[in-house]
């Protein structure tokens, strides 16, 4: 019986504190993630305008829900997981929110209103990331479906080489066609927190996949 | 009792040797600060030039304490916090000194000589952070004065709030009238590097939290 | 006698799993630095092309080697060091490479065929950095040759300060110079990546420092 396991007795507390909060912050990278997708797909500038409000609303909730890990990771003494994997997860998923939302506010302040095909692709891949997180996240609780989660990280890796490979193909098309120098500027740096975006699902992945091996 | 105050008892030394460390970091860190808003403010290049030599001297200094905090927690087995606590405070506060010293090195670099409002007010704003970082990092030593500190970590969470504001208005307006592009990448990024120099004063209040929450 | 010293005795299987992939992971950077030299002395764009795809081929072989000391670290409870340090250091090694092969990646992206002095030279300083890394971790494992390693980390920090010198001077140049926009944001991110590389490098260093500090 591993140290581990000993524990796991006396953290029934802990882990209707610990999961449902971590399964709260992915709905919300999902949430925010599905209206990125709706707003790079929208036409109407009205419309865009107010779904990156409800993008910075979702944010803020998902600050909040990251602050009450912290704050129950400094008062539990026992935790279902090493104490530096729930607060490496919970900070991954709020860097997904966080740059979710810094892609939306560059989106808004740069008035960009010609949203490209290598843009929507990406916040697709994004959402597709936040989806398996949340899915992952879920299984995570029992550990039972330890292939399940498994499996998410591996298509959460997989996401995020597309978005590697897309980020790619559009800054080169940027430096091949793009001759206002601004405007490259704009796009390039919305391309960048998109893929970046996919890169913290990734770490998300990363963390969830050290637990399943320590706790197999 | 818990373990951590049990080991109080145990560290009359450590407390002598980590707490100045951190004082001085804080202090070096708004000294460098109040230099860059006097930078920020003067007309005169030859005096710039000499405040600048100032502000990379005074992060040379930080830099050796950062190190001294580092040898420190190798050396001693038992401190007053977590060690991973020790280690993140002090990189939090060297982070701050680190994107001050940022700013002032691209000033410099970039020949920036019209330094508009808003470059002015996030280095107040930075110079705001760093001055609660100190007062919080003094009232640390005994943790009496538990009220005081959480009221300095709000005031910079408030304070990188405000920052986030000017940043972004800052680039609205340079992505709107801004016409020269080698000109907008050069305030861009420094505006940029002051915004992150107020994130990593929050950086340093979260950890001061997670500390107040551990040992309250 | 240590905590430290005490484990020692009951990890002879850990160090034959944890040393070997830092050898080799360290070896592999090297590597990569080698081609990427290379690379930006030649004036072959289609040895170039192929020299960049070798260096593709390396970093996915890093990214492997990264990934079995996470798994090992998973599997082991006690390790030769702490845990925290195994982790970083091959974290760090595994910065190094990616930076590395984000250079690599971004010449061929943006098309440069014309290498200046600062590239050549900032190119050559993360080989050198890769290589008193790879020494350095080579006397790892026995802990004989202390000086040996603090004098390759003394190194490393001593080219970080060159590269910051040299990127100081040709990002300077660059805003002085290039009146298109579009070269200058090209040649900046290219300049900065490497200047990157070193950082990561002494990133490395400052683990196995510290690894020193606790172990002597």
């Amino acid at each position: 019986m591993s140290l581990n396991s000993i524990f796991q007795y006396f953290v029934p507390k802990d882990k209707k504190v610990f999961f449902p909060l971590f399964e709260q912050a992915a709905s919300n990278a999902v949430a925010m993630a599905t209206i990125l997708v709706e707003t790079v797909n929208s036409d109407n500038p009205a419309t865009r305008e107010e779904l990156f409000k409800q993008i910075d609303k979702l944010e803020n909730k998902g600050d909040e829900i990251t602050h009450q890990v912290y704050l129950e990771l400094g008062k539990n003494f026992i935790t279902p997981f090493d104490r530096e994997d729930i607060h490496a997860l919970a900070s991954a998923i709020d860097d997904v929110a966080d740059y979710i939302q810094g892609a939306a506010n560059r989106m808004s302040l740069y008035r960009i209103d010609d949203f490209n095909e290598h843009i929507r692709k990406l916040s697709e891949l994004t959402l597709q990331g936040a989806i398996e997180l949340e899915k992952a996240v879920k299984e995570l609780k029992d550990l039972k479906n330890v292939r399940s989660i498994a499996d998410s990280c591996i298509r959460i890796n997989s996401v995020e080489n597309q978005a590697d490979y897309v980020f790619d193909r559009a800054v080169a098309d940027l430096f091949l066609y793009e001759t206002d120098a601004i405007r490259l500027i704009k796009y390039k740096e919305i391309l960048s927190v998109l893929e970046t975006a996919t890169d913290m699902c990734e770490d998300a992945a990363n963390v969830m996949e050290s637990i399943l091996v320590k706790n197999a």
